[in-house]
């Protein structure tokens, strides 16, 4: 491994990655190196990072190469591999966007998950799409010490359950995951939003997110409280031909959902760079022996 | 504010910082500022911020200028003032040493608690003088869940309740302050060590910081556990006039901790810059504006 690592450090609405550029993909970044970069005290620190690699560099991304230059090879901060991740493609357009790779406009970024829209607007916002919910049937309970509420189903891909609270301090303190009923309605686990009104089409949440406790930022968990919001509000674009757009205040910052008629989904929010330098790996490298 | 301002990150057992060096008091670093750096998500991330600052350009420190060329300007995360900090000056040294500013052996860093002796070890360890400990009279209790402990009261110019246990699984997850007895012992709250062996002379530590939760590292919490455990084993250098030696694992590393026979206790353990880099601080300009 290098033993000095060029990093940036940036955040969508507080969701925050280490973002390493790497056009030819010649940085050897195993586990051990992604978690050593993300422990946010022993390292630089991060939710994930993003791993900036042409697309034609990297053999998971070569056939995507003519549709997007770009390559988010994402990682998990415990070093593993993701998908996909929302706040991270919005991150890592604006990175493109500094390091003179991209402009204002729309742009392609390959993704795991396959490849992503994303449009850079004037004002600094990115969008990014999120593809389509689904809406399983069934009642969920949802409850947090002695209070208990209806909670609305949501898959954006990963499992997400909706409650509408009088108050987002009933959510208690989020250490723990939030009881669930009936069982057999997630199976591997939830993440749970809690939803106040805040005003015509504006809402606020806090999330329990599944495996990482409360976050300051939830992409998908965003995407799922607009839907579950238009649907309790009697909208459904499918229906009526017409966008459905609701601002979403989560503890990090704001972001805008916007629902298609075609029932595909667009994130919009800010995406910002904080840092640049260069960390020191010598002693990842002695650590590997 | 300047628009960039270039910083350093380093921890000591993993107690981390964020350095900002500016020998010549230049930079303005509001609260505010300090919080935006130290903030883990949207800054660089910190448990506090080190400002380098020659003693000579700091009005808190040009008293100590002829007996300690630099100033330990130390902040703490949310940008209110600290007097000291001892991790911070181990880390503060390891800054000077890389900077070119001292070289391996003695050095004296100013700081609001006073001029702290400083050793830099061949081997890279940090050595700082930490002052004396008291041991109030009177029986003290920490309780977690259903299991309750007797714990030593311990002062190391802050309070701590040092307690004995089996399994340091039993202090549970930390979240919340353990509740304690009398109330009349601690009446601003406490540190609580919980403290198991590992052998002779060796012990490991979880422990909770007032204000702060579980921390991966406390240095007066490691010398105040290791005054408590050398009195329970009998050893007082004050009475025997030979230094005692404790290895203290702590969550994030291991520290050694000595207490001389005039009761002065010393802290050695490594100290590492980890990063370097440039902090876009055009957005907190635009926030204060």
């Amino acid at each position: 491994m290098s033993t000095r690592i060029a990093f940036l450090k940036g955040h969508g609405t507080e969701n925050d990655f280490v973002i390493v550029p790497d056009p030819e993909n010649a940085i050897d970044l195993p586990p051990s190196a992604v978690a050593a970069l993300c422990d946010r005290r022993a390292g630089i620190g991060g939710d994930g990072l993003l791993h900036v690699v042409r697309s034609a560099a990297h053999p998971e991304a070569k056939d995507m190469a003519a549709e997007a230059e770009w390559f988010m090879d994402y990682r998990n901060g415990d070093g593993s591999i993701a998908e996909m991740c929302g706040n991270g493609v919005r991150v890592f357009a604006r990175y493109l966007q500094r390091a003179g790779h991209a402009t204002e406009g729309d742009l392609a970024i390959a993704t795991r998950g396959g490849v992503k829209r994303v449009h850079l607007a004037k004002n600094g916002d990115v969008t990014v799409g999120m593809g389509k919910a689904r809406l399983p049937e069934g009642d969920v309970t949802v409850s947090v010490g002695e209070r208990s509420w209806p909670a609305r189903n949501v898959n954006m891909g990963n499992p997400h359950a909706v409650a509408f609270v009088a108050d987002l301090a009933h959510a208690g303190n989020l250490y723990e995951p939030p009881p669930f009923s009936p069982a057999s309605a997630y199976p591997d686990g939830v993440n749970v939003e809690f939803v106040v009104d805040r005003g015509p089409r504006h809402v606020a949440l806090r999330v329990h997110e599944r495996g990482a406790g409360e976050t300051r930022s939830c992409g998908t968990g965003a995407c799922a409280v607009a839907v579950a919001t238009a649907r309790r509000d009697g909208a459904d674009p499918a229906v009526t031909g017409t966008p459905s757009t609701y601002t979403v205040d989560v503890p990090g910052g704001t972001l805008v959902i916007t629902e298609l008629p075609d029932g595909e989904i667009e994130m919009t929010g800010p995406a910002v760079i904080v840092a640049e330098g260069e960390f020191d790996a010598t002693w990842l490298t002695t650590l590997a022996g």
